[in-house]
């Protein structure tokens, strides 16, 4: 944060907490951490969400419960764990889909007993970090598995893709005889019908090896996870792993209904902490400013003694919902004026001079490109609002 | 909150904080604050605030530091206020103020001692709860102030106005000799004819009674009031005080001065438990509907195996920014689908039929209403962003 305080136009707005211990955050990580808010708040939003607790800011989760027909929903989770990491343009992503089924099949049909279950499915949860031969000697040496089995896991862990797989697998004369892995892949070749519809299989992966390690999920699994971009510029990596997950749990509680029967469930969690490291890494990496307020335009004058008209303007524009400051000086110089706007990022300015009053007009200047053209006052906040709105 | 769970076509999408203990609030009552913060947040970022500390959601106090010309920021903090009050729509409100220095050179040219300006203060604070007879007495007879003084003090504490009060109380002969009330009056001016420049001075009150109980103010005090309406049809009406307050305190601290010097301060808090309770109050009385999420849409199909289509349209809608839903069923009737906007409050249906697909079209129904329009598919995210724009 500049010093913006005490110098000759310097000021300082913040909102500001009952001032108790230190600050968490600086207005740059706030700013931040804002946006990722935002692009996950409007996108819950669209998809009908509504909010219960508080604070709201804390959100992170979305779920859809209740008795519905297979994959609707489950396909609607992933579109918006689409949606999120594409608007937060955190680079390439991948969505690796799996289901719990699935993979019970699976490990029923090569043969690992019912007991072991559990802890096999950890050790396949551990195939993103480490390779199939370390995994393979864990489940043999220190969990009991026969190789047999172990290699048997081995051959279907490695396999990923989209709807041709799901064919191959229904055919698989092991997997199709297995009712529970038969029941995933039927649901899991509907889901990736509903995603198609949807436009997002180019960025879904179906994929064996995802295991995810609580207990508590009974169908579809899912995670997202960002792709390292092979790049020479980038000195430093960021460490890299899962940014959201979820899946359908449908025995887990009773608290939404009122007769404590459990409901169906399925839900996404978006990691944000992760989210908010990546992206305040990578501001630091590439100096990129990062402005702390949403300012639109700054009300200068050009003379001295247009204080008052500098207020009326301004509240001209507040009223029309115009996000604008003023420095608070009496007579302000320009060049001070345009250098606020150059050190907060304020893209416009609204100049009103002796002449301007005169011919009903304001000046309005491009603080990016230098421009300036002369605005009908009656035309000012339009213009402002066309010039200034997110593409 | 409504059974939604369990029915032929109820849903339930929710946005959940990790389910810790028991919930806070009912969405209902989370819509309410959601819409009080949104008109605070709006208001602070029109005004260039930027946002320190977290969460965000906790936000309720506006400040401006620094070493400016006198009144400016003073005037934009009581702008703020209106505006908010105005925004929320509370019904009608009185903006009191008064100046820290105008209340000391009160209490000097009326024979206060020094060593009772700060108990004297206080009972001039109860003010707005009793009546002048009781402060009187409380003063005289509690504090040992002589009968005098308190009288002198009931002369001025019972003036209000507006630039014509300050007029004359710069010309009365004893406060007009006082330096510190000169000061205040001088800056109490000043303000005003901002205040007249901004437009808002119709809910504005120069009130020699406003007191504050807070020692660390150092000029400007001001408190927002709802004013009670006379309302025969409202049997029990809501206790209404102070919705918002603040002043300058410019001796207060050196925390956003990397030297610890004093910094100049002026800032606003608004009291959103007040706020939220008066809204809560308001609701149950008028039986209003208030909305727990903000879809704009419903895409349904009026005949069976459209659930692709539907699925197809309602993504288009999603990717351009639509608040859309859809029932996650293969094939709901069309009058629970209607029931279903009914009951949550979407305002438009956008709906597919074969006849439809075949023109080109979608129909959209105005639910309230039951006026249908055909639209070109290509011109169904304008029209339905048209028709549910805010005013």
């Amino acid at each position: 944060m500049k010093a913006q305080l005490g110098g000759d136009e310097g000021k300082h707005k913040f909102v500001l907490k009952t001032p108790k211990g230190t600050r968490d955050y600086s207005p740059k990580q706030m700013a931040i951490r804002e946006r990722v808010f935002n692009a996950i708040i409007t996108c819950f939003k669209r998809h009908g969400a509504e909010v219960i607790d508080t604070p709201v800011f804390e959100l992170k989760d979305f779920d859809i419960a209740g008795q519905f027909d297979p994959m609707i929903p489950d396909a609607e989770c992933l579109k918006i764990v689409h949606e999120i990491l594409s608007d937060l343009q955190l680079g390439d992503f991948l969505i690796k889909v799996n289901d719990r089924r699935i993979l019970d099949g699976m490990f029923a049909v090569c043969g690992v007993p019912d007991s072991k279950f559990r802890t096999i499915c950890s050790s396949v949860d551990k195939l993103d970090k480490m390779p199939w031969e370390e995994v393979r000697s864990e489940m043999v040496g220190e969990k009991g598995l026969s190789p047999e089995a172990a290699d048997h896991i081995g051959e279907y862990v490695q396999l990923h893709g989209g709807l041709d797989l799901i064919e191959r697998l229904l055919q698989d004369p092991k997997l199709s005889q297995n009712k529970l892995a038969k029941e995933g892949l039927g649901d899991m070749k509907l889901l990736f019908e509903y995603l198609t519809l949807f436009g997002i299989t180019g960025k879904i992966s179906f994929d064996l090896s995802l295991a995810r390690g609580l207990d508590y999920y009974t169908g579809v699994i899912f995670e997202a996870v960002l792709l390292q971009q092979e790049n020479d510029h980038v000195e430093e990596s960021v460490s890299v792993g899962s940014v959201a997950g979820g899946g359908r749990y449908d025995g887990l509680v009773g608290m939404f209904d009122p007769k404590g029967r459990k409901v169906p469930c399925v839900g996404v969690s978006i990691g944000i902490e992760r989210i908010f490291s990546i992206l305040e890494q990578r501001v630091e990496a590439s100096e990129e400013k990062i402005r702390t307020t949403e300012t639109q335009v700054l009300v200068a004058s050009a003379q001295k003694k247009l204080l008052e008209e500098r207020l009326k303007l301004i509240s001209e524009l507040w009223d029309a919902g115009i996000k604008a400051e003023v420095l608070y000086k009496k007579n302000p110089k320009l060049l001070n004026q345009l250098q606020y706007c150059e050190d907060t990022g304020i893209p416009l300015v609204a100049i009103v001079g002796e002449q301007e009053l005169k011919d009903g007009v304001v000046k309005l200047r491009v603080v990016a490109t230098r421009e300036e053209v002369n605005v009908r006052r009656e035309n000012l906040v339009e213009e402002i609002r066309m010039r200034t709105s997110q593409p």
